[in-house]
């Protein structure tokens, strides 16, 4: 049952830099995409649509994509929460959007401050003009683990997001543990869901590693037969340091893990290890990622014995 | 296959306490013992009768001992390589001892400079005189799923050491992932040799978070139906700041995981959070448990938000 390959999506670039408190120029973000390709990325979540009164580190998402020197074979996406933020895209010839919705009701109204059901259908518009213009869309359901407002999310609610995307002509769901509370049975559960209604391949699992849990629920879900997940390089997406540091799981650690499984991804763990420690100096702290930073111990230690051998 | 209850050996006070760089008073190491009692720590390898030559940090093992408030129920262990601190350890009442023997015949070579069957024939009169007088013997085998000078470790040398700790009557084989490189099916396969001579209850898993990989690891034992394992406090055992940490995996991490799953483990998940805060805070450093920080970081947002409304 068990996948022979992997499809991760590294969403560092844009779930990752979003949500760190520092901010980063344009240049570093496109060097760091194209370190990320050359490392084997084939599905990069660049940058994000919207207005950058909310999220200021995104407002040069057209300067970064114009940037970019394209590599063949490798699938660009953003997000897109509304139809200003996907006529805005469109020019920029991507080949995926990303919409998102929460499971939790507490948290819909809380955000946004209509249900989800209102949600979900202001990205109806949305869908039909992306795939008008030949593009593949994507949904995150977040909060489907759990809920800061909330607490327990159940199957029940993550379903009905499903259908509600599947209404509205999704094309792919993910399932998004924000908070990164669940642990593997209770992924299993929520993902089963999203399978009832969704091909295989069409669904995915994003786990955020604030309790620690993220590789595990990875693992509870390749015995679901599922094999697409989103992945941060260095786990950026929350400052380890931080409190209450809420990054994704490192695209290191699950390429690690699945390498040692026998299960091929297409990554060259070195070079991810590179563009691991680039964005961290970068950012001027310590990867998030415990392999990346285990296996940059290791290369300095055989650098240093190769050196006294000399 | 799952088991439904899993038995955690806390080894943070020794395993843990003895791969920190900063010393920690008896006091303090009695007051941890106590609150990891108090949290329902029902195994507690205390500390190492070694030479304080070697092991400095463990040199006050006989004043922790003698300061114990025993509580009923739980077994308390210690680590004796050799008949000297076997016979050191017979008066302070303990109810198992700890030897232990590397999978890699280049760690036995580099480290005591003898083969592994030697090192192992040197622990038949600690098993013969340990169970002489009432004691339980668990064996580690260390550098199970890799060894820092030789690489890989096959399981057909795993289990190669896993015979000659029968064969000296050692009671329970544990398998030790010293560097923390173990991928889940790797440990599987690794366990699965240990299986074969022992019982499930006599085999646990002893896995160090260094890449990451622990939980995952965990997760897959459990499929093999494996249900003790070695946690430590706090992920105690390499502070997550320094150049390739070693950290044991967290206790709280993996009661939390269990508990997520159904799985009891006799825990207050809540006392636990607070013992790995006050070895953290004694060792002047955060925890490197992500759901002991995590957990801290809710608590003090409810905290907060209660003060507000109050």
């Amino acid at each position: 049952m068990r996948p022979t390959e992997v499809t991760l999506v590294e969403v560092g670039p844009r779930d990752g830099l979003q949500n760190e408190a520092q901010p980063v120029s344009a240049a570093h973000k496109i060097e760091l995409v194209h370190r990320l390709q050359a490392a084997g990325c084939r599905e990069i979540e660049v940058t994000s649509f919207v207005s950058p009164k909310w999220v200021p580190q995104m407002a040069d998402n057209t300067e970064v994509l114009a940037g970019l020197a394209r590599q063949p074979g490798v699938r660009y996406s953003v997000l897109t929460p509304n139809m200003k933020g996907l006529e805005a895209a469109l020019p920029t010839q991507v080949h995926e959007v990303v919409v998102f919705g929460a499971a939790s009701e507490a948290f819909s109204q809380k955000n946004i401050n209509c249900s989800i059901e209102e949600s979900i259908e202001r990205f109806r518009p949305v869908v039909a003009a992306a795939h008008a213009a030949g593009l593949k869309v994507r949904a995150a359901i977040s909060c489907a683990l759990g809920c800061p407002y909330q607490g327990e999310v159940s199957p029940d609610e993550v379903e009905r997001v499903v259908l509600l995307m599947k209404a509205i002509g999704v094309d792919h769901c993910g399932v998004a543990d924000t908070i990164g509370v669940g642990t593997p049975r209770k992924v299993q559960a929520a993902l089963e869901r999203a399978l009832k209604h969704y091909p295989l391949a069409e669904v995915s699992g994003h786990f955020h590693d604030t309790y620690g849990q993220a590789l595990a629920n990875i693992l509870a879900s390749l015995e679901l037969g599922v094999h697409v997940f989103d992945t941060s390089i260095a786990g950026l997406g929350g400052c380890p340091y931080a409190k209450g540091a809420t990054g994704n799981v490192a695209t290191e650690d699950v390429v690690y893990m699945l390498q040692g499984m026998g299960i091929a991804t297409g990554h060259d763990l070195d070079a991810l290890v590179d563009a691991g420690a680039y964005i961290s100096e970068v950012l001027g702290r310590p990867s998030a990622s415990r392999a990346g930073k285990a296996l940059l111990t290791r290369r300095q230690r055989v650098a240093t014995a190769a050196g006294a051998a000399a």
